[in-house]
């Protein structure tokens, strides 16, 4: 059989909203998937009130929706209840990024949609997860910074605890959404059996550190500002023209060559410093004699030396060089999208690249309801019903 | 069929070191994959010797090779090489992390392999992705994180630019990476077909942020604290016991309520603070209402004061605080492996709950080269051919 995308025939259902829900099914949609965003007929997806907005419609909505097509229906009301229901019976994978419990009072939590298609995978994404005494608790991005702890190791030493700069919490989450789904896509494969995927943020947040580095022999590790704790040199040093280089040197290899480069070659076989256990035991005195040597040259001459021995090495920058370089460009990481309200909106492509079946973005985000009237007559709703839907405030269309 | 692990069956040549790489094999591993660790037989993964150690094993090696196989196999040798290309002809995924090139230099590129098993599925994760004019540079996650713009967007005003205190890089990396070779299961399962994943870190960490946040209306967006720019609030606060705060309001109805606890109702529906456009418009103002606030409460009056709302607020929490929680405890996101070399060391849990499949810890991870001749015995090698490698160095037998 030939398919021309990934996931091609695959129905999902998205009852989510803001970025951590979200992220799952533009993963999918831009897969291939035939993806239904199921928003509330009056409010819509919270995200789409966020800045920045070009006519009255915010960039980050735009950005976690393309190609999905837009279902508004009021989950509070049965007859938006039996909508997810008659759907749930011909689709794959559902969705949702809702505090716990909230679907269970919606009357379409698993066990019940898994006894109308047990086939179905769903997917819950949420701060604290489907279980434990915090599971009610609403979570957000900066929520699951605090409480797994990363920001209490971000900053620098003597510094405020500090929040990652892009929603690692939210993004991550859906990431690990997306990899129970297609685990359990594939175990459907074998198995005919689907089943229910539950992502806490605060695990996923806590599963990104090595724990004994931080609480090793006791002592608590705080903020290390960009020195990384585990291996030397591994950190950001000043130039002489007052910018920063990142010098990372994973390996005895690389340290040896940076010390030729440094024209200091004893360096390398210093007792003090002569392997990693010994660098990081060592790390100020090490940092003195990098800092005082990359003081001297300008961030390109530190560069170029580096580069011409293959050792990493790296400037520090903004999101104006990132999008400058023709690396970049030439990626494609970066894309337009012509949304039919806010015109062209410069955002994140896919970061996943397919050989043989590419991944790209199909489509602008839907407007609120652009699909609903489609949907529900595929579902076989006759006219008549989705205007009185409609009228009743169950179901919005345009 | 009954299944009783996910991904039961599926075999994997892991040829990775570090973290991004075996970020990816680490996840199969535990949803119940046969992953072979392949390690040079003399220095063995860059990861053993990074610290903290126990009895020379460093517990990032252990956090990310737990239940693994090790084959210790030199792949500059062409004897080496061969060993590769037999496992290839049984193997469903391979998952390497060298800088771009190098496996084309030991002769097991995808191009090689796929002729030998055009079903085999090769994920690539790099600093830089396989194309593009820095392709060939080594990637780290601090250089990934550099060069992504994420240091430039993280950390406080007037500070320097902040590494993410945890390896984001090298973990989205590996998630991605996971994503992306699930996908292609998938598609194999319906086409028979095999293919190529490219992930960049770069690409991945790009992928985090909505650009227009950064980059609207040509305005370079810088560091912003805890500040979440794109909604108000959204911050940390400092409280009268001298702690912060996290409050985030991400709709009008949690931003009424927040009004209501703080007994200023008017707020709530002061023209400037209406909606959330104006909220971020006016922030100053915002937080200077909101820190007059928080600075006459302890943080536990406030927890509890918007807990009893349900709207989001947290503690920022160190991670022997974040270890303590009885809700961390019963997620069971925090495990112990007992290694055969560094004794007991508490390392996360894969952070995704499958309700029929639960995934989880097989063992610790393997010795150098400690599978190394269970494997070769199985592809059919004599036991004189495997002594004979072993002894020309080729690989390593323990």
């Amino acid at each position: 059989m030939s398919r021309s995308k990934l996931l091609e025939g695959l129905k999902v259902i998205d009852i989510t909203i803001v970025i951590a829900g979200p992220t799952v099914t533009y993963l999918l949609v831009d897969m291939g998937a035939d993806v239904i965003k199921v928003e509330h007929p009056v409010r819509g997806d919270d995200a789409r009130h966020f800045m920045p907005q070009k006519n009255g419609i915010c960039s980050s909505f735009i950005w976690m929706n393309r190609g999905k097509k837009g279902l508004a229906v009021d989950l509070n009301k049965p007859e938006g209840q039996e909508i997810i229901k008659e759907l749930a019976k011909q689709s794959d994978v559902l969705v949702e990024n809702f505090t716990p419990g909230t679907m269970k009072r919606w009357g379409i939590d698993y066990e019940t949609l898994s006894r109308i298609n047990p086939g179905l995978i769903m997917v819950s994404v949420s701060g604290f997860g489907q279980t434990g005494p915090m599971s009610h608790l609403p979570g957000y991005d900066i929520v699951g910074q605090a409480m797994s702890g990363i920001m209490s190791v971000t900053g620098h030493p003597g510094g405020p605890p500090t929040r990652v700069g892009v929603l690692i919490g939210d993004t991550s989450s859906g990431a690990f959404g997306c990899i129970g789904l297609l685990a359990a896509l594939y175990n459907r494969e074998k198995t005919g059996l689907g089943q229910h995927v539950d992502i806490s943020m605060q695990d996923v947040l806590i599963s990104y550190y090595d724990l004994p580095t931080y609480t090793w022999e006791g002592k608590l590790l705080g903020r290390t500002g960009n020195r990384v704790p585990t291996i030397a040199p591994f950190d950001s040093y000043p130039t002489k023209d007052d910018r920063w280089v990142i010098i990372p040197a994973a390996n005895n290899k690389l340290w040896e060559q940076l010390c030729e480069i440094m024209g200091r070659p004893e360096l390398a076989t210093d007792p003090r410093f002569a392997d990693n256990p010994g660098r990081c035991k060592n790390y100020d005195e090490l940092s003195e004699e990098i800092s005082k040597w990359s003081s001297q040259h300008t961030l390109n001459e530190i560069i170029g030396l580096l580069q011409a021995r293959g050792n990493p090495v790296s400037p520090i920058l903004n999101i104006d060089e990132v999008l400058a370089m023709p690396h970049v460009k030439e990626r494609g990481i970066v894309v337009d999208i012509d949304d039919p309200i806010a015109g062209r909106v410069s955002t994140a492509n896919i970061p996943i690249k397919f050989s043989r079946t590419p991944a790209s973005i199909s489509g602008p985000a839907p407007m609120l309801g652009e699909h609903t009237r489609e949907i529900l007559s595929s579902l076989g709703y006759p006219e008549e019903n989705i205007n009185k839907l409609a009228q009743d405030g169950v179901i919005k269309v345009i």
